[in-house]
Formats: structure tokens, sequence, C-alpha cells
């Protein structure tokens, strides 16, 4: 079976100059990957006809597959649209069915079409116009031989529903791909290197044709192991057994499989178990609030929460005793054991969160340096506290807190 | 004076698989524009022995300088260092002061050398050694006529310090450099295509060495004018002389200048000032308040917030009348005014303000589709209320309800 290359070409001075961080290569290059599609290549280019014309090009002589991101907005330093026209030596013309796209994009917010946007849906005779659900700017693919030329906005989520929706189904349908299969395990609450040390003999029992690879992020680590065969159902079987065989070493960590976040895992357990929740947050300052009510459909088990950003507020809206807060101060096991249960109380709900802590730069005591803090979880049978010691990153502690207080959910709710 | 070109080449499957996001290339990118020298191309390719030659004899044509990261570790797989020494044509040899450095920098962690750290000191004879003080692999420099060559580790803290401390210096002695000088501009409140024809007059009037570029993102568009020249000093005065004449067909919507976010110029209007915030947010479930304590110092100005997610929480913690949900429902405007009135007086600030809206994708009425949100502002002087008609898409409508609040607050904030 012949391997099919891709080429991912990115355009624009922005990137280039160095303004935004090109993240949209490395996701596309992730989801080519899981449908067996090789990036061998990828190539940056700025505003400049002759550069972009001579980028597409060299592509072509590369790659079977060239996946551009950029360009394509409305003005005139996005050249992507006429410059593909020129390629592929065809005019651009008004596409009707991306004006009445554009149009009503426009219309359901309640505005009027300027010129300028009527010239989103002019297209290149060549191409096959990529409807663009999220946005104005379609997406255009071209075929050339057995070869395909796809543009794209550089929108990142403009981008992303393009390519889940569209790109990567229509290029498994295109060509003969290798059979690839993915199972991505999830876990939290452990370290990259401690789980590598826990796992290290399963890992060395798998069998040549089963990859794994550590994906860590901010409070998580994933593990993903990729069979590569000619039997689908096969490496279904394989990787289940060895995900089976998994949980001896690593159960106590794994929290779920697939793309399916922790924020997503703890809902859907709240709603079977018909439990609801309220946060009452202080040094994660609504990311913990945040990542719960990311989940569609969160309002079924979230009820709300408190952010007591202040010592006011932690006493005369919440309701912490100052006692407590005198004596122990904000950032301590009573203080967080009070939080957690008066915001259960007050809010009516069966589980009550809550965090404390010195997020940083500011604010540190001797005792208490940037990273301590507390967080709590508490119901009807048991308030369970843990105090963390994170880093000096302000960002970095509040996602690792609010991750530290989904998992505490976790492993506290009842069974 | 001849452009000095540059073209950035990052060697290594593990960022065309997309196991890790190259920042690398944009701090690089950042740092050379500073200095002047114009990065024409980004190429990253994979560990294969031709694509490697290939890119080098690429790179070599379109620019004149070529600076290469990664494939410098000491495992069979980084190999950038015998490519190089094949590509000009030269032998591998131990350098003695780099061995020197590398036996050094074992010893000073109390660690034998290896073999293996030992050919980290090999080096291709045609190259001068760059020292790399806080790794063990050091950089290599290549004059090939008026070209260069600079091969440099991958890990993004020994790259940064070999730029700064030795390439960086190096160019600017070596070329003949132009003067570059960027101005950002930052916008809220406006879209791309309306923004662009509100300033077709502005833009139309720029001198051709002055260059714009849009750079839209969720909520805002940064305009980034960029100015080539001879003198610094001339630069900034025009630049700054056309950004003050942007100020009469777009100065409503400019809120800053440069790297500063829209949460961090609120936060210092309010710190200022002396005024302080509360916020009640439904719909953007707390992504709004996470903004606002994203900034560090934030507690000078924010005390708290209340996210009364659910209806009963909306009327029992927060306090909004049943009659005025009953009667015009959780998302309305004489709601999201008592929302934003009751926080202020709860909170005891001098400003609050509101969220409640359909983020989607459940929760929709046929008079209230999702994306319908409605933003109150409230102050001792006045309060502000304002329909937004968002997108279909949840996480999009909780960015954009946020963002608007914070404009919201830039045009309603006391004089």
């Amino acid at each position: 079976m012949k391997k099919i290359l891709a080429e991912l070409l990115t355009i624009g001075d922005e990137i280039l100059y160095g303004q935004i961080v090109d993240t949209n290569s490395q996701w596309m290059s992730v989801e080519l990957d899981k449908i067996g599609v090789k990036v061998i290549r990828k190539t940056t280019v700025g505003d400049e006809e002759q550069e972009i014309l001579t980028a597409f090009a060299e592509a072509e002589k590369r790659a079977d597959v060239i996946l551009i991101t950029g360009g394509l907005g409305p003005t005139s330093d996005d050249m992507t649209k006429p410059l593909l026209a020129k390629y592929f030596n065809c005019v651009l013309d008004i596409n009707e069915e991306a004006l009445a796209e554009v149009t009503e994009f426009f219309k359901s917010r309640g505005r009027e079409l300027t010129e300028l946007n009527r010239q989103q849906a002019a297209l290149p005779k060549a191409c096959e116009k990529i409807t663009n659900p999220v946005g104005t700017a379609p997406g255009m693919w071209f075929n050339k031989g057995e070869k395909v030329f796809m543009s794209m906005p550089g929108v990142p989520h403009e981008m992303k529903m393009m390519m889940t929706e569209q790109v990567l189904p229509r290029l498994t349908k295109k060509y003969q791909l290798p059979v690839i299969h993915h199972k991505v395990i999830r876990t939290i609450g452990v370290g990259e290197s401690f789980l590598a040390e826990k796992i290290a003999d399963w890992e060395n029992s798998l069998p040549s044709h089963l990859k794994l690879a550590y994906l860590p992020s901010l409070g998580e680590v994933k593990l993903r192991l990729t069979g590569f065969g000619h039997s689908l159902s096969e490496l279904e079987r394989e990787t289940s057994e060895y995900t089976e065989k998994l949980k001896e070493p690593a159960g106590e960590y794994i929290y779920g499989y697939g793309e399916t976040p922790i924020e997503v895992v703890i809902g859907n357990t709240l709603r079977e178990k018909k439990l609801t929740l309220s946060i009452a947050e202080s040094c994660t300052g609504g990311f913990l609030s945040h990542l719960m009510t990311s989940v569609p459909g969160s309002s079924d088990y979230f009820l709300g929460a408190m952010i007591p950003y202040a010592y006011e507020i932690k006493m005369r809206q919440l309701g912490v005793k100052p006692e407590t807060l005198e004596k122990f101060g904000a950032v301590s096991e009573p203080t967080i054991i009070e939080m957690a249960n008066i915001v259960r109380a007050k809010f009516n709900t069966d589980i009550g969160v809550a965090t404390s802590g010195i997020a940083g730069p500011g604010g540190a005591t001797p005792d208490k340096p940037v990273g301590t803090v507390w967080i709590a979880y508490s119901d009807k049978h048991h308030t369970v506290t843990k105090k963390l010691q994170l880093s000096k990153d302000r960002m970095i502690n509040i996602r690792l807190a609010s991750m530290a207080v989904l998992n505490l959910i976790r492993l506290s709710i009842p069974e």
C-alpha cells in the first residue's frame, strides 16, 4: 500500500513574524496521523505572492495532500484565494451556495452583508466549496490528478470543524489508507515519570505493532496506544485487552478513555447519580466553574458558585466565620472545610467543593509560599480536604488546582 | 540596503507528528524581527536524512541566515550534526573546548561522562563551536560565503540562551541591518470587515513603507502597523502619527496598544480610579471572572462573583425577584438589570456587571435562540444593558459574551 504523504502549508505574516503561535498544524498532524496520513513537512510563508505560489508548487512535488490554512480573510492582505485561482488557472466567481451561506451567517446575527463580506463567496472556478458552518470564509477543495489541495481558514475553531466534519472523511474515502487504531487512556493525579515507572512492565509487554505515547498536559497524562495492522477488529480486540491489563498497575489513576475530558466524566457521573454540585472558589477565580459549565447540559447538575475573592466576601457573602479566618487565615484547612460545607448548605446541593490558595505572584507568606492551595469536597457523608503545593506560575496554579478538585470529586463521590 | 532574509528550519519527528507544539520558531521570529532580519519561511522536516539534506539546500537558495533547531541529542535518531558535516563536506572531530565544557557540565552535576556524552563534543570541522551554557549539545555556526547556517538544540531554554547571548549579537555584527518598528493597535467591539471599511481611507493614506495587518481573534481585532526604514526615531514618529490619525475613524473601538489585553487594561483603569467590581454571571459560567482574575493583582479591584446558574439560585442566593423571573424569564432585560444592581449592592462594590443568556446547544426557545445573551453594567450613576446575538457554539458564546462585558465596562465606566 502506497503511503499517503501530506504537507501542511501555513500562510500569514502573523505566523512568520511571531505575532501568533501556530497551534493549528500540531492539531492537524495529530488528526492526520490518526487516519494514517503521514505528514512529511510543515511550511510557513508570509503574505507574498511569489512565496505563496512557489510554496504551492514545491508542496505539490513532495506530497499527495496539501493542507493550506490562513490568508482567507476579507481584507487585502489575504491572498490565498486569488493565488489558488491563479495556480489552478481559473477565475474567481461568486459561488451562489456560498453567497447564500454567508448571507445567512450575517442575517442570523442581525447584520447586513457588506461588499467585502459578499466577496467571501467568490471562489476559484476549479474548486469544490467546503461549507464553513462557524465562519464566513468557505473552504476550497481542489483535485489535481491523484493529489488534493485543500484550503481552510486559519481561525482554529473554523479549521477544526472543517477538518473533522469534511476534510478527514473525504481523505479517508479518496485514498486507501492503512489500518490504524488508537486508544486513548486518560489518567489524572499522577505525573508522567511516576506513571512510566508504575507501568514499565506493562509497557515492555506490548507487541511491536502496538506503540505507546505519553501525552502529558496540565493536570493529566493521556496514554495513546496505537496499533498498526490490516484488521480493524483484530486491532480493537488487542488494544482493549492491553487496556484492560493496564488497570492492574494504574487503575486508580484512570478516569476515562478517548476524547472525553474529566469535566464531562464528572458531569456524567453526577447526572447518572442524580447529584447536584455547587462551588466556592477563591484562588481558582472562576476557572473551576468555567470547566464545569463548558460542558453542554451542565445545568442539570451544576447549580451555581460563589467566588469569594476578597476577605470580606468570604465572611459576609459566603459566611465563613470571622474567628476561623482570623485564627487560621483564608488559606487553611479549617477555612476550606467551612467554605465547602457552607456553599453546599446555602446552594442546597448534594456536593460542595472549594478552593483557597496563593495563585501568585503576590500574596505569599513565609509558611504559605506561592502555589500553596487547599481544596475540599463535602457531601452529607463526609468532608475531604487536600493541600497542594503547586508551581510559581499563576495560570498553571489556577489550572492545576481546578483539575485537582475534579479529581477529588472523582475519588470522593459516593458509590 | 539589502534585506537580510532568514529561514527557520526545525528538525524532528516529534514536531511533525504533533507530539509537541513548536513554540521555538515563534520566539525566534520575534527576536529576529527586532533586529531587522526578515523571516521569509519556516520549515519543519522529520528525522529523515534525505529530507534534511534537501531542506538545507533549499533554505540556502532562499535565505541568507538559516537557523536550525533540533536533532542534536545524543541518540541515533538525532541526525542534524552528521548531516551538517556531510553538507559542508567535512569530518566530525572531537572539539577539545567542547569536550572540556561537556565534561565540566557532567562533573558539576556529580555525574561521569559516558561515551554517548563524549560524542556530543564531536563537531563538524567546518563550524565554529557556540557554547551551550545550560546543556550538553554545543551550537554550530557555519559561514558559507555571505550566508550563515546556525544549528541549535531544540530545548527551548537552551536555544533561547544561545540566541540571546551569541547568535543575535553575531548577526547584528555581521550584517548591515535595516530598522523595523511595529505598533500594535488593539480594538474591541467591531468585526474585522466592518473595521476594514471604516478605516479604508486611513489605510489607503499609509505610505508604502508602512504596512498594515489585521490580527482578529475571538471578540477583538488587533491592527499591526509595521514600518521599514533607516531611522528608528523617524519610524516611531511616523507610526505614532498614523496611530493618532486612526482615532478619527476608529477611536471608539481602540482600547489599547501593544501586548496588553483588555482584562489588564480594565484592571488598570479600575485600580487607577480606585473602583471595585463584582460579577453575577450566569451563561458565561465563570469565564468572565476567570478573565478578570487571570491578571496578577486583580484582588485589588475584583472582590468576588456569584454564578447563579440555576433558576432557584438566581432567586434565593442572588435575590432576583420571583416576579421578574416569572414575567420576563432569566434571559431578559429586567432580569439582567436586577442581577447587576443586586450583585453590586450585595458585594458592596462600585461596579456590578451581569450576564444571562442561552450559551447552547440546549435551552433555546422560539423567541430566544441559542446565542441570545443579555449583559448589564451598573454603577451608582447608571445602569447600561446590551442584548447580544452570538453564535451557535457554546464555547464561542461564552468567550464572546465575556469580551462584550469587558467592552461594556470600558465604555460605561465613569470618566
